[in-house]
Parts: structure tokens; C-alpha cells; sequence
């Protein structure tokens, strides 16, 4: 889509107040970036009516894709169409199919359906209507004196579904032939941003097709890399020999392309070589597992765990003998490799991961927040330990355990 | 500030590529709403001439008092300044002040200091310039045609600096005596944001001081109640009233204020009884006890979980009998009350409450995605089990199950 300009506007009072960051718009940007379109303005306006249509004017005026988020709820204050109508004279009828979703929604909890749910079933008459996978008000998009408006729930989860089945892919259709945009993350671990950007600076520098962008993530770092091309094969092709020059000088760290997790990766090492895990969670409470088995197929891999939370725990369910815990303290090396060979028996596992340590904010056992040992022990009798000092607040320590437990076992199974 | 439109303008690209959220817009609208400032509009507009003009005409038109946030900086993109001068016609004059500090700077790290660095000591003539405590450019406050343009730092350490020794005190002196704003969020649990609303609708309907927002989140809905008063204490009582009024309709399913989770409140159910809990998850994978751990100082309440993903580990570990597994499933309600019952007394604690069910994507044992039973044994013999059917994908149907697991543990303690 050459030169479109797009803009982002976000209705939600709660935004203008401070509760929450519009991070909904920093996610569609992200997203109609890696398609090459130009977003030239984000706007975030209140449940107000007569605001809304003034934003609305001054986006038809300005931008060519308008993509609203928020505004279609079925509460009072939810503007959206309204604003839309009262600008364009566009009318508004009920969408069979939505109204059907709500009604049987309602049924099947038997529960009484409140009059106002009827309201998120209203859409614009000749809208695409697109179809809200993962809660109730559908998503629009319609033209209107030359400027595409598409309507999306303010949600998160249902925006983003929304984005990626029917927005995205329409958009991409758009460009047409001639004009191919193809990008691709590829995903490390272990290494920091700055190394990895000093380890690429030439080509960083050399950059014109594909671009080259480090960007630091949740889980690691990435590289995205972006190339315009005729077709979808010399896109393909563009992609690959940058992908080639980068692997050669840090492919050590790599560990998967786009939206593969690092827990995805070692997911499907430990299904490719047959095996399975069962983890001692103490400080992580659970989220090393809960992490493993968000991936569908899980139990192919994942026993279970035992999140031993209390040093009872450690002792009466797990083994870890007495004498470790009191001469050494649950915070130790030699209770972590204990924890890792006594869960991988006790759950009949090929291998056993233990995390102990302090998540805070207080001390424990003289011992400071982000002190944390993590062990594994393997079907091979194979033992190690770490020991960390993690930084952060206790989320942030107990989160980069975890991102630490699954980095250790990349490293172990690649 | 009586009726002050305020809005806040971000000046950056990187914004509009998605690379990071703006953060400090929500939290300057946090601090205006904590004075009692209305905020009508957020604005992101990137590093362009043209389009930066053109968002400051809107800006001008619509707002009394405009925050801008970025483009100060040294770097050719940084053009707020050039922006403002081409509407208003402001003279720049270079701020020796700042120059000094922005030489003494390069002087004592012994740096060659660009020429563009002189770029971020040049303010507007007959601004009140506001000095940078952490940082370089300084920002500004200046009048325009009746309104107020206020000029800061885009990095937030340096923003909020500026907010809170210079701007904030300018407000507050500017509103005189009197006039406070206050908000309280009101927590439920078990009703849907349209029947809350329902139950709601004529206090919604009259609403004026306080105002009354229902709004959705991922746990559970809220009610935002909003006062305007002279003092403290007046919009305390305001909406106390109010809070008083909804209860008597609703209280049922109010768990508590603010920024209050149902977790920390079913955390604080158990701790004022003295009572622990241990868990059985099998296809919420160790989420429910992830959550309750996350609360500072669980171990008083969480003694652990066996996560039993695995049939066998709920037969060898947890030992549910082989009949109940054969005969009637793993996914049935005997088995989630055997869990609930031996995970109770195999870790020690007061409460047992158990998970089993089908996450989904595939169909198990011949039940589809959604199928889930929950079951509760506590220290007095209690017991209950509840199957559900809940909607959505595998992490939705996971994430819906932890949340109705806190809503029955918190109707059992409430």
C-alpha cells in the first residue's frame, strides 16, 4: 500500500484518565509497520459524543485507513457508532449472526440476557462485518468518501484475533501485485541488545533491502528484518541471504523465527527426542509448567510438577532430606539438585528442572531477593546448578527464573 | 481548574512504529485527573514538519492547556520547537543557562561537543523555561492566544521530573483554592458488565457527582465512581454515598477498591482465617498457584500444588483410584473431587481445591475443549464440585478456569 496513510484512534475515557496505556496502538503500529504501511497519527479520545465525531472529522480529513478500537459495548457509554453515524448519515441495523452469538451466549449460562446486549449486535448497513472469535461485539469495516474506517473492540485478545484474521490479511491484498512486503523476527536468547546490534554493526549500517531492526523483547531479543521485492519469492530470497549472514556470525543464540516462544522451541526439542520433564517449582509457584502447558499437545512432554511453595513440601512430598534443609537451607545448590532428581523419580520423567530461591521483596534464610538456583538433573544420571542474582521487583525475578529454566534447557537439548 | 480542556501531544516516530506505548501520556493523565484536570485528548504525531504543524493547529483550536511531550533533542528529527515557531511566529533565543550546563557537561567528560548540542539550549522568547534536573534540554511553559503550551523531554525520567517540581505546582497554584477530583474503582465478581449496568441504570442515568462508568476487565467488571468537590473530605463523602448506594444493589458480587485483585482478596480471606490451600491442576498447569504466588508473603497461605498433567501422576503422585480413572475419566466429577481430597491432605492444608478438564484444541476422553470440573474439599469435611463449559481458545478456557477457581474460593471465604 504506497504512501496510505493510516492513523489510530482509540475511544475509551479510561485512557484519557490514566488507568491504562493505549498499548493497543502500539501493537497495531508494530503490526502495520512489518507491512510497510505508514501510521501518521495515533488519537485517543473520551466516551463523549460530540468529541468523538470532532476526532472522527479531523481523521477523515487527514488519513486514508482509520482504525478505531474501543466504543462498541453494549454500555451507554459506548460511542462509537454513534459518533460514525451522526458524521456520515450511515444507518445502523442488527447483525443476525452476532445477535444469534449473544442470544445462545446468554442461553447456554442461563442466564437472563440484559436489553442493552442487543447493542453490540448493531452494525453499519454495507460494512464487512468481521466476526468477533473470542467475545461478542463484531468488528466493521466500511468506506466512506474515499477513507477506510475498520471498527475494532477496545479488548485486547479480541482486537488482536480481529487484526490478524480479516484487517491484516485485507491489507495485504490490497498492495496488489508488484509490491511484495515480506518480514520475518528471528528470535534469540542469551544474548543482550547491544552485543548483538555491535556483533551486526556493518550490516546494520550497509542496510537498504532488507532493513534490519534489532528490538529488545520479552523473551530475549529479536531482529526483524524487513524486504520489499516484486514477488513473494524474491522477498523470500532477500530474507534468506541476510538471514544467512546473521546466523553465521551469532546463530549460537537463535532459537526461532516470528512467533515461536522459546518455550515452543523446547517443547518441540524435548517431542523431537522423545522425552519428557517434571519441574520442582518453589519461588516460580507454578509458571514454569503453567508456561509448558500453554503449548497445545503439552502432555506429550509434560508429566507435571510439584510446586513445592512450603519447605514441608520440599521435604514430606519431594525427599529433599532434613539435613540439606537445615544445614544448608532451601536456598542452596545442593537443595536444588535434590529437588531436580527426586521430582524427575517421583513423576517418571526422562528429566527433572528445579527452581528455588528469593522472589521478595522480603529476605529469606539471610539470603537477598534474586538469589535463585535452578538444577536439572537428566535420564542420562547428568546433574547441573546455577546459581543467579536476579534484579527487579518480585514479578520480574520470578519471571526471569522461568525465561532462565527454559534458556537452560535450549542449551541442553539444541 | 474549572472545566480546563487539557490534552497531550507525544512528538516521535518510534511511537507511531509501534516500537514502545506512550507511557507518558497515561501517566501525565494519571497526575491531571489527581488535580482535578479534565484531559480530553491524547495526540501522537511523528518527526515531520508538516504533520507536527498541523496536529498544533488542531491542538490550538481545541484544547486551553497543551502538554507536549518529545522532540527536543539535538538530532535533526527533533522538531518541536521549529513546529510551534512556524504557527506562532515565536522568536527562539538560545537560554544560557542551559547552554553552560550543556558545555560544562561535554567539559567535564572531556567529549567534543557536537554543534547540534546547541540545538537543545534555544527556548522561545518570553517562555518560562523550566531547567532539566537529569537531562539536557530544558522544557517550557508559554502562552499562545489564550492557551497554555507546556513543552517537555520525551524521556519519561526527565518528563516527570519537570511535572512534578515545575508543572504540577503551576496547576495547583492556578486553581486557587478548592476544586478535587477523586476516583475509586469498585470490584465485581460473578455479574456481567451489562446486568451490573442493568441492576445500575437509573443511578447511571442521574449521575452527575459522582459520575458512574462500568467497565469490563480481565477479571471480572468494575465501576468507576469519579467526585468532584472543594476538599478531600467532600469528595471522599460524595462517593461514599454512592459507593453505599450500588453495594445495597450489588454488594454480592464486590470483592474490593482500586487496584485490589480477587487474588490478593481471596489471599486475604485465608490469611484472616489461618487457613492454607493446596492445588491440583491438571489442564490449567500450575496458573492457579502461579497467581496466588505472585501475592507478597503466599507462603503464609500457599502450601503448593501438584500439577498433574499427567494421568499417571494423578493415579501414582495424587492417587486417584484406577477405577475412578478407568470408569468414569479423568475428567469427571469424581476425579476432580479424589484431586481436591488428596491433594488436601497429601500437602497438609486446610483447603484442597482441584482442576481437570480439556484445554483444548483436541477433544480427550471424548469430552470437548471447554469441559471443566473444579472441586473444593476444606478442613470441615466440605465438599463441592462444579463442571463448566467455558468458551474460547486453549489459554482462554485455561485463564477462564484459574479465575471461576478464585470466584468459588471466594464465595466459600466472603
Amino acid at each position: 500500500m504506497k504512501n496510505v496513510k493510516a492513523e489510530i484512534v482509540a475511544v475509551g475515557t479510561e485512557l484519557l484518565l490514566g488507568q491504562i496505556a493505549n498499548t493497543n496502538a502500539q501493537w497495531i503500529s508494530d503490526e502495520l509497520a512489518s507491512i510497510g504501511m505508514n501510521v501518521h497519527h495515533h488519537a485517543v479520545v473520551g466516551d463523549n459524543l460530540k468529541r468523538v465525531e470532532n476526532q472522527f472529522r479531523v481523521s477523515q480529513e487527514r488519513s486514508d485507513v482509520i482504525i478505531i478500537t474501543g466504543g462498541l459495548g453494549p454500555t451507554e457509554d459506548d460511542l462509537t457508532r454513534e459518533a460514525f453515524q451522526e458524521i456520515t448519515r450511515t444507518p445502523i441495523i442488527e447483525h443476525k449472526p452476532s445477535m444469534d452469538k449473544i442470544e445462545s451466549f446468554f442461553e447456554e449460562r442461563k442466564i437472563a440476557m440484559t436489553p442493552n446486549n442487543r447493542k453490540q449486535a448493531r452494525v453499519f448497513a454495507g460494512s464487512d462485518v468481521i466476526e468477533n472469535q473470542t467475545g461478542m461485539a463484531p468488528g466493521m469495516m466500511i468506506s466512506h468518501e474515499g477513507r477506510t474506517w475498520i471498527f475494532l473492540p477496545g479488548v485486547p485478545r479480541e482486537m488482536k484475533r480481529m487484526m490478524r484474521d480479516s484487517v491484516l490479511p485485507y491489507f495485504k491484498k490490497q498492495h496488489g501485485a508488484g509490491s511484495v512486503i515480506k518480514s520475518v523476527m528471528l528470535r534469540f536468547i542469551g544474548i543482550g541488545e547491544s552485543t548483538l546490534e555491535h556483533e551486526l554493526s556493518d550490516l546494520i549500517k550497509q542496510q537498504t533491502n532488507p532493513t534490519i531492526a534489532p528490538l529488545a523483547q520479552n523473551e530475549g531479543v529479536a531482529i526483524r528484518l524487513t524486504a520489499k521485492a516484486d514477488s513473494d519469492d524474491e522477498a523470500a530470497a532477500i530474507i534468506n541471504r541476510a538471514k544467512k549472514e546473521i546466523l553465521k556470525r551469532t546463530g549460537h543464540y537463535y532459537y526461532g523465527d516470528d512467533d515461536e516462544t522459546l518455550t515452543e522451541k523446547v517443547f518441540n526439542l524435548m517431542q523431537k527426542n522423545n522425552l519428557t520433564i517434571g519441574a520442582a517449582e518453589s519461588l516460580t509457584g507454578g509458571q514454569f509448567t503453567d508456561k509448558l502447558t500453554s503449548v497445545p499437545g503439552a502432555s506429550k512432554v509434560c508429566n507435571g510438577s510439584i510446586v513445592c511453595y512450603d519447605a514441608k513440601v520440599k521435604e514430606n512430598v519431594l525427599r529433599v532430606s532434613s539435613d540439606i534443609i537445615k544445614q544448608q537451607g532451601t536456598v542452596s545448590e545442593a537443595c536444588a539438585l535434590a529437588m531436580a532428581e527426586n521430582v524427575r523419580s517421583l513423576l517418571d520423567a526422562d528429566i527433572g528442572i528445579s527452581f528455588t530461591g528469593v522472589a521478595g521483596p522480603e529476605s529469606s534464610e539471610g539470603q537477598s531477593p534474586g538469589t535463585v538456583f535452578i538444577a536439572v538433573h537428566d535420564q542420562s544420571g547428568k546433574r547441573l546448578a546455577e546459581k543467579f542474582n536476579f534484579q527487579g521487583d518480585r514479578q520480574a525475578i520470578r519471571r526471569r527464573t522461568v525465561l532462565k529454566g527454559y534458556e537452560l534447557l535450549f542449551k541442553l537439548l539444541n
